[in-house]
C-alpha cells in the first residue's frame, strides 16, 4: 500500500492503528496522538456501530469500523480517556473487544483515564502505567503500579498522562515505531513548540488552591471510578 | 442558562462560540482550543449542511448547526486551518458567512492556516496576525502584517500559530474572556504541562535539514495558496 506522505513518514507501509471510541471520551485524548500518527497509519476508529459517538468536548465523531469488522492484529491499540471512562470500564462488549485485540496488538496504549479502561480489561496486570493526575487512585485500586511521568513505557505498554499529554505520547510512540527523524518532522509540521500561558498544568507546579478547586469538582467521578475498580479487583 | 461546570468556569452564562468546519481542516486546530473553551461556551460547529465533515486527520466530525441557522451575534468566531484551507479561501458561501458573522463577533479568531481564510474574507485588513510557520508568505501575499509569535492579539483579532498552538491560543482567549483563574483551572484539568520529546517544533529550534524536508514537501500547497492570495488582493 503506498503512502502519499512517504517523504515525511519514511515508509510506504502504514501501521494499523485502532482507537476505541466510546461515549463521552475526551476528544483531545485521541486527536493529539492521532495528529502525530495519522500520516504513518491506517486508522480504525472503532465502535460498536457506525453511529456518531459524542465526546465530552461538545461534538461527535464518526467511527470508521465496528468492533466486529476490526482485523485481529493491530500494530497499535489506543484507548482514550474522558468523563465516559467510568462507564467504559463496565461495558462488557468494549472490555471483551479490548481483551481480544489487546492480546495480539504490538503496542497496547492509553491516554489519560484510558488506562483505567485498559486496567478493567486486565491488560495492565504486572505493567506500570500513568494516567491523568486525578486518576492515580483508580489504577491503585486495581493494584496497578503507577508512575507519575508524562509518558510511561513498560515493554509494549505505553501510556500518556492527562489530555494534552497525548501529544507527547503520540510523538514518543512515533519515534519508537518509525525513528526519531520521522517524529521530529511531525513535531515540526504540528508546530509543537509549546508556550503555555501559565505555570498551571500540573498539581506539582500550580497554586494549591486551584488544585483543590479542581479536585473537589472532579472528586465524585474519581470516587465512582475507585468503587468500580475495587469491584473489578475482587 | 445554567452551566454544570460553574465551579470551574466561574460563570453560569456560556459564551457563544462558533467554529467553522470545512473539508480537510486539521482536527487539532479546533479540538485544542475547544478543549480549553467548551466548558465555558455554547459551541456551534458550523457548516453548510449537517453532513459529517472530513478532517485531514483521518476522521469526520458532525456539525451541530448550518450557516443558515447560526445566530447573528457570536462572542467568539474561530476558523481552523489545515490542508483544506486553500479551498476554503475560494469558497464563496463560506467567505460570505465569515464576512457576515465576522462583522459582529466580539472576537474574530483563527488557528494555523485559518488566518489565510480570515484574510480571504477581508477580516484581517489592517490587523496583525500569525499563522503556521509555513504559511507566512500567504498572509504577506494579501498584504497582511504578520507577527511570528505563538499567539497574536490585535484588538479583537486573536490568532494562533500552527496546529498545537491552538492549545496556547485557547487558554489565552479563555484568560481574556473569563480571567486567569478560569484559564489556570482548565490548564490543570487538561494537564497542560508539556514535555515535547524533541527540540523540533519550530524552524527556529530544529535541525535545518528537517525544516528543508518539510518545506519541500509542503511547498506546492503554499505556492497554491500564495497564488490564491494574490488573486484576492488584485
Amino acid at each position: 500500500m503506498s503512502n502519499q506522505y512517504e517523504a515525511i513518514v519514511g515508509s510506504d507501509q502504514p501501521l494499523a492503528l485502532g482507537i476505541i471510541l466510546y461515549p463521552f471520551m475526551t476528544a483531545l485524548d485521541f486527536v493529539g496522538p492521532l495528529t502525530a500518527l495519522s500520516m504513518s497509519c491506517t486508522t480504525y476508529l472503532l465502535s460498536k456501530t457506525l453511529d456518531p459517538v459524542a465526546t465530552d468536548t461538545g461534538f461527535s465523531v464518526v467511527p470508521t469500523m465496528t468492533y466486529a469488522d476490526c482485523p485481529q492484529h493491530l500494530d497499535i491499540l489506543l484507548v482514550p480517556g474522558g468523563f465516559g471512562s467510568n462507564a467504559a470500564m463496565q461495558d462488557p462488549e468494549l472490555i471483551d473487544f479490548l481483551k481480544s485485540r489487546g492480546a495480539t496488538a504490538d503496542y497496547v496504549t492509553s491516554v489519560c483515564s484510558g488506562s483505567t479502561v485498559l486496567g478493567a480489561a486486565g491488560l495492565l496486570k504486572d505493567y506500570k502505567s500513568t494516567t491523568h493526575w486525578a486518576y492515580f487512585p483508580v489504577l491503585k485500586a486495581m493494584g496497578i503500579e503507577t508512575a507519575s511521568e508524562r509518558v510511561v513505557t513498560d515493554r509494549n505498554r505505553i501510556s500518556g498522562g492527562g489530555v494534552t499529554a497525548g501529544i507527547d505520547f503520540g510523538l514518543s510512540v512515533l519515534a519508537k515505531v518509525r525513528g526519531e527523524d520521522v517524529a521530529k518532522r511531525m513535531q515540526l509540521i504540528m508546530e509543537y513548540d509549546p508556550q503555555p500561558p501559565f505555570q498551571a498544568g500540573h498539581p506539582n507546579s500550580t497554586e494549591p488552591r486551584l488544585t483543590e478547586q479542581v479536585t473537589q469538582w472532579i472528586n465524585p467521578l474519581i470516587q465512582e471510578a475507585v468503587t468500580i475498580a475495587e469491584g473489578i479487583q475482587r
